[in-house]
């Protein structure tokens, strides 16, 4: 009766060769942290070595695990930028933590979709109490109601969508922004320090580019209410209407916070959304003490704040907080047939944003918050920040440096000021830092602050401590007067 | 010197109990898969029940990995809905295969970010590799670029986004689409068995959702060009101007496959873009024989397909093919300063797309593509195709059943027809679905077609054999005679 064929390759690989594939992995995972200080950390690739050293073709036939293996050693782990090296301090620092590690390998084996409650009923739960640990942890209210992201990019999107989508009288879920003489331009506000996320929500949501308005900043970086104020007046007057602004607490280049109780007037005054983008510094409201930094936010609509940027969690994990569930449910919520379920007054995750897919991200953060305590993630951050000041005093003090913002957190902006014009103070930083991460022992990278080549040291990674600061300085001041 | 706090908590969790505990998530990884089966497919848990079981505050002390691994297998594990059950034949079936898990175990280790070449070379080039791969099993020709999303919801929404972007004459990636009465309303069409996917595309891109047309369909489910020709024109005529068409190459419901070649030609003819979701079943192109379902797909702009759905890759993997990657990279890139770098010529990830951070994705797909080679991959398709066949077949012999689409690949639509009014045939496949999924054996799902309830059952996780299949048929019928 069968009428299948007569298949020699169904089924999983055998249950022994994962089993051993897996210990296998947990060695290489293991030994990749304890000797991934032994690696330049900026990787030394060629481009095009990677797929040069790889078949163009994929292989007929299957191959055993240890085989693959052999070649993730061999050519993919020597051929990366090790963000896991102590000695990284470009961008933002991160960790994918033992913890997390485990939870991600443990989410992929149960390979859950948690679109819907019923189809992952812990996935969710887990998501809403971890999201409820961490805003406790930070310290906001209670109307604030979490989800994860993949990114911030993706959080501050879905953000600056429920802002457009609660513009009044225009239904703009349903009939769009295109075509309507009765839709006036819509007009979002940043500071000119804002990350380029926020540029690209506003171009997908089909805002316009243009339409984004990059605030001036002040002496120390953060958005200027003044300017912000003129802003939203001139487009009123203008005829256009102004529906959110972004306030960053932790800027991409200097980590400066925007003045947040300040702005969260101007968005009550204007019945603007206020987004708070926190990607990096969100993280530091689990310590008290830096809270007063971020003071204001709890008055946002919106939130992000990433614990893959700086909770030791395996990147993706980011946290997008609402004040009101029910208002980004109803810009996001669509539910098709198949998807109905007998259940009620559960989440369904996928009402919160464009995706339906849900990998299981709880996981991993349940496990970090678990595997550290509350104590033990404050004392990393408070680590991080204290020796991001300590760098910053070594360089305030050195002759031909100087700190170039102000430092509220882990991150310093810097440069070395050599006799001589500020094109050839730009050169001479850029080969600083070129030298720098030549050396395979730190990676550094740069911004540009009023118009100049600065360079950036960020403490974010776990393994970082005082001697590779330390490390870092000599090598800087090295490259310095090598230059 | 120092200012440093006296922190006795840095750093990650100690080697030493890193590695046992990577080794203890290996043995529970591996024990689960051997044991899926023994749980109830669909999850037992009450609403509400994983929350009240662990604390509703963070711990302030670190906690164990044995304990936090203890509550993971007490708690989490079990609460789950089993998506690596053989008895899993909802939606469409998945599978986290083992080398797959082993791909997304070293991925949180590395833990790279891949926005930029520079940042995880290993990973931007293995991404390019493996996506030509999957571009040559498939057989799909060169112009198409691949790269790798989180899921089809995101792809979709790019690849309308550059449908958008490159009306011409507009500048809408500036300018936008508000305030402006030179843009007419934008008009997308895709069949009303098209995913919800792309209705949150279209709606998140400001679009506004009565301007995607959902053009009816055939007797076997499949978009009637007839009516896609008569809707564009009408939009002409009303001066709406048509940017996109997405044909579906194997719904979400029944997995019929749009009339691709004559859609192709309406987008030529039409200048529109043309986008084919082909999540679920692009996959199955890896066996020539299905590659005749989806002739045409060639002639598309942007083609999506899920590894994740029906490649045995963990989720997340969703694989967005384009014609034109520059096209792509003009809507979507965005260099700050701060990620300026020296290299020329290589591929910076983040340029695809609204997402900066982006995980190590490639590795798992790769070792899923040489752990079973293109030969396994392709006998593994075909047994789900058969076995989704023969399941058709005992249910059009059986008196009282009718198989109500075509089956193409692995997915049947069927229903019981007992005497009496259409509401009452449905109350009785909605009872029969409810028995089977409390048997805790089999989850199967269901959908409307042609307004009337419809069960669905799909074959796509590794572990189901035909006798789950039979086991399934089996309590389909007993449920049937019971109700």
């Amino acid at each position: 009766m069968s009428t299948l064929p007569s298949a020699p390759h169904v089924g999983d690989i055998p249950p022994a060769e994962f089993r051993a594939a897996m210990h296998r992995a947990a060695d290489l995972a293991a030994d990749y942290l304890e000797h991934v200080g032994e690696y330049p950390v900026l990787a030394r690739t060629e481009p095009g070595a990677v797929r040069a050293a790889l078949p163009a073709a994929p292989p007929e036939r299957a191959e055993p695990m240890e085989a693959i293996l052999a070649d993730y050693k061999r050519i993919v782990e020597p051929n990366l930028t090790h963000w896991n090296h102590p000695g990284f301090m470009a961008y933002f620092g991160i960790t994918g933590s033992g913890p997390g590690i485990v939870g991600e390998t443990l989410a992929a084996a149960l390979n859950v979709n948690a679109m819907l409650w019923r189809t992952s009923p812990a996935a969710t739960e887990l998501e809403e109490l971890v999201t409820d640990w961490m805003r406790q942890l930070v310290g906001l209210p209670e109307p604030f109601r979490g989800h994860i992201n993949d990114t911030a990019s993706v959080s501050s999107f879905i953000a600056l969508a429920v802002a457009r989508h609660r513009v009044p009288g225009l239904n703009i879920r349903a009939k769009g922004l295109a075509g309507r003489p009765e839709v006036p331009g819509l007009t979002v506000y940043c500071s000119d320090q804002a990350h380029s996320s926020i540029d690209k929500a506003v171009i997908a949501l089909g805002l316009g580019h243009e339409n984004l308005r990059k605030i001036p900043v002040d002496d120390a970086f953060r958005m200027d209410v003044a300017s912000l104020d003129a802003a939203i007046a001139a487009d009123r007057a203008a005829g256009r209407l102004p529906i959110a602004v972004v306030a960053t607490a932790g800027t991409t280049s200097t980590t400066s916070v925007d003045p947040l109780p300040a702005i969260a007037d101007v968005a009550r005054r204007e019945g603007i959304w206020l987004h708070v983008d926190a990607a990096y510094a969100g993280n530091a409201a689990v310590c008290p003490e830096y809270r007063a930094l971020l003071q204001g936010w709890e008055r946002a609509d919106s939130i992000v704040f990433n614990p893959h940027k700086w909770l030791f969690t395996p990147v993706d994990c980011s946290l997008l907080y609402v004040r009101d569930v029910e208002l980004l449910r109803s810009a996001f919520s669509l539910v098709p047939e198949y998807l109905r379920t007998p259940e009620t007054g559960v989440t369904n995750l996928m009402d919160y944003g464009i995706q339906l897919g849900r990998r299981f991200r709880a996981l991993k953060l349940w496990m970090v918050i678990r595997g550290f305590g509350a104590e033990g993630i404050r004392e990393r951050i408070r680590l991080h920040c204290a020796l991001g000041r300590e760098f910053a005093e070594w360089v305030a003090r050195e002759p031909g440096f100087e700190v170039v913002a102000p430092v509220p957190f882990s991150t310093v902006c810097f440069r070395a000021t050599p006799r001589g014009s500020p094109e050839s103070q730009d050169a001479a930083n850029e080969r600083i830092l070129a030298r720098v991460n030549d050396s395979g022992r730190v990676f550094l990278s740069h911004t540009q602050l009023r118009g100049r080549l600065v360079l950036r040291l960020t403490v974010g990674n776990l393994r970082t401590t005082r001697e590779h600061v330390e490390r870092a300085w000599a090598l800087i001041r090295e490259a310095a007067s090598a230059s």
